[in-house]
């Protein structure tokens, strides 16, 4: 799922988003909640309307950015009161509230409020965080509107009995999908696969899996080996806007001088539609002259590029190729 | 022509200009020479490749940016010294070094180097900046490579008598088009259109004739009906990423509140294939999120609006309706 936080994945259309593919795209309860507010949204018909896109819609919770970007909050059991990062005003988010403001943007699949533990934390802190996100868990299916598919959220930091704990509890309840939280964090990727791999064995065979926040395409190559079917992640869309570009060799840098007068692509193996018209010299031209079509034609080549990792991930499944794959993507 | 200074009509692709049915965009030599540099392009192949636009192109010549970009210039008779606004390096601009770098980015229409004073200016400084015009006029197409289309530009500020000698003098030498130059730099629009009156029809029949620099709707029916053929101006384009939309009751504030929840588009009555899936609502809220996905959105909306605007002009000539469409337009 590409990442459209404020209901727009950052420089390209739904448009773009359709031709690139893709299904399901992520959106973030937190700052919609905000700006507009769910209330327009909802009486402008829903956020697929309002953004103009048919296809499949996710959004995160809010937990996550309450917790990371929100200057002053209080955490209990009842929720989190917290000050918006616009205007400062004093808002409230509960299970009951989270799951309700996903219902009136008329989303496809709901997440669960959670607790997400920065990392590092302590063990104490990440068994509360997941104390919490279990005592909520049945009240977000509770909150639920007929129909509202919600998934549940597997916390428990880099410690395997509580993932385990956290597993078990979670798929215990009748969510629609599970995911697994708390990854992606900040902790370092060799903590990260141990974590995956224990967690994604736990979880009902019968139940799409969703590994929240993951990530390089390595990272979701391992996930997907150990029995993940879900994504989303900022890095193909930010690291665009940071003038990198994924290929087959590892991730170039647009503004390098090799490409100055290179009337070439950066990856004759990444070589996309919707971009292969342009070259990297005249890409790394819009990066050094400041021009916002820079971000754009990255943006789309990165895309492209996961939208193609995953197409493959589906292929090698099917027909048996996985060692192939694995090293076709050995250095990417 | 949308302008595309750096070789980039800001926020959208070639692709987007072909779909918006453009023949022709304008480009900066000052811009390009300096960035990547016109050698650099013509390494790759020309202007056209470089930005994948296989369609008519047109550069200025420089000058203007010269005298408003540059800290430090001296002119004389031979030309322009000036600093880089990039770098500090110094450069010097000449007629023929100005051909010269058009001819190395491969434009179909080059424009001549000319002195373009700055509104307000006395009457000597206009007569003076005239004078170093035509001296230099013979030059430009002096140094053309053979095949090289080379436009010529009447100065002459907003005095009839000196507009008059100007359109003589420019007309009497074999360039393949002639410009009008010197208007839409500062001065109010009601001393623009005697200037563009009196010199258009002095003009001679048989050549292009281009307004450079111009601009508002109105401005462009109305130099139409003195008989000019061609036009560039960033309005559009620069006006999208300040909000502002062309419609046919004039141009609207995105921002405006107005818009906050309404589903519909700015304007019923221009409603464009490229934008026509996105409600008012939609754009107000990425502008006021700061998505860069508003600029572009806009920016398509203010090109295609321009496109219908010439589209409806070239019908209306052959179909006699000018009046029509001089009502259709008056409020826009």
């Amino acid at each position: 799922m590409p990442v459209g936080t404020q209901g727009s994945v950052k420089t390209v259309g739904s448009e773009d988003l359709e031709g690139l593919g893709f299904q399901q795209i992520l959106a973030n309860t937190y700052h919609l909640s905000l700006r507009p507010g769910s209330k327009t949204v909802e009486s402008l018909g829903g956020l697929h309307r309002f953004m103009s896109w048919n296809r499949a819609i996710l959004t995160d919770s809010g937990g996550y950015q309450v917790m990371s970007l929100s200057d002053t909050r209080t955490i209990d059991d009842s929720g989190v009161k917290f000050k918006s990062h616009l205007d400062g005003s004093v808002q409230f988010l509960s299970p009951e509230r989270s799951i309700e403001i996903q219902a009136e943007l008329g989303v496809d699949i709901s997440m669960a409020l959670d607790e997400c533990p920065p990392y590092p934390c302590s063990r104490e802190e990440a068994a509360e965080a997941m104390r919490r996100t279990h005592l909520w868990a049945g009240r977000n299916l509770g909150a639920a509107r007929d129909g509202q598919a919600v998934f549940g959220i597997v916390q428990g930091g880099v410690h395997e009995d509580l993932r385990t704990e956290s597993a078990q509890t979670i798929s215990s309840l009748p969510f629609d999908g599970i995911a697994i939280g708390g990854v992606s964090v900040g902790e370092p990727s060799d903590m990260q696969y141990p974590v995956v791999a224990h967690t994604a064995k736990l979880l009902p065979a019968d139940k799409p899996r969703y590994l929240m926040g993951v990530g390089h395409p390595r990272d979701i190559l391992h996930a997907v080996s150990c029995g993940i079917d879900m994504f989303d992640c900022v890095l193909p869309t930010r690291m665009a806007r940071h003038h990198a570009l994924y290929t087959l060799e590892g991730r170039v840098n647009a503004l390098g001088r090799r490409w100055h007068d290179f009337g070439g692509p950066f990856d004759e193996a990444s070589v996309f539609p919707q971009t292969e018209r342009y070259s990297a010299a005249y890409i790394r031209h819009l990066f050094k002259a400041g021009e916002p079509l820079a971000a754009r034609l990255a943006t789309l080549h990165n895309l492209a590029f996961y939208a193609r990792l995953m197409e493959e991930i589906r292929t090698a499944i099917s027909d048996g190729t996985w060692p192939e794959l694995i090293e076709r993507y050995k250095r990417a």
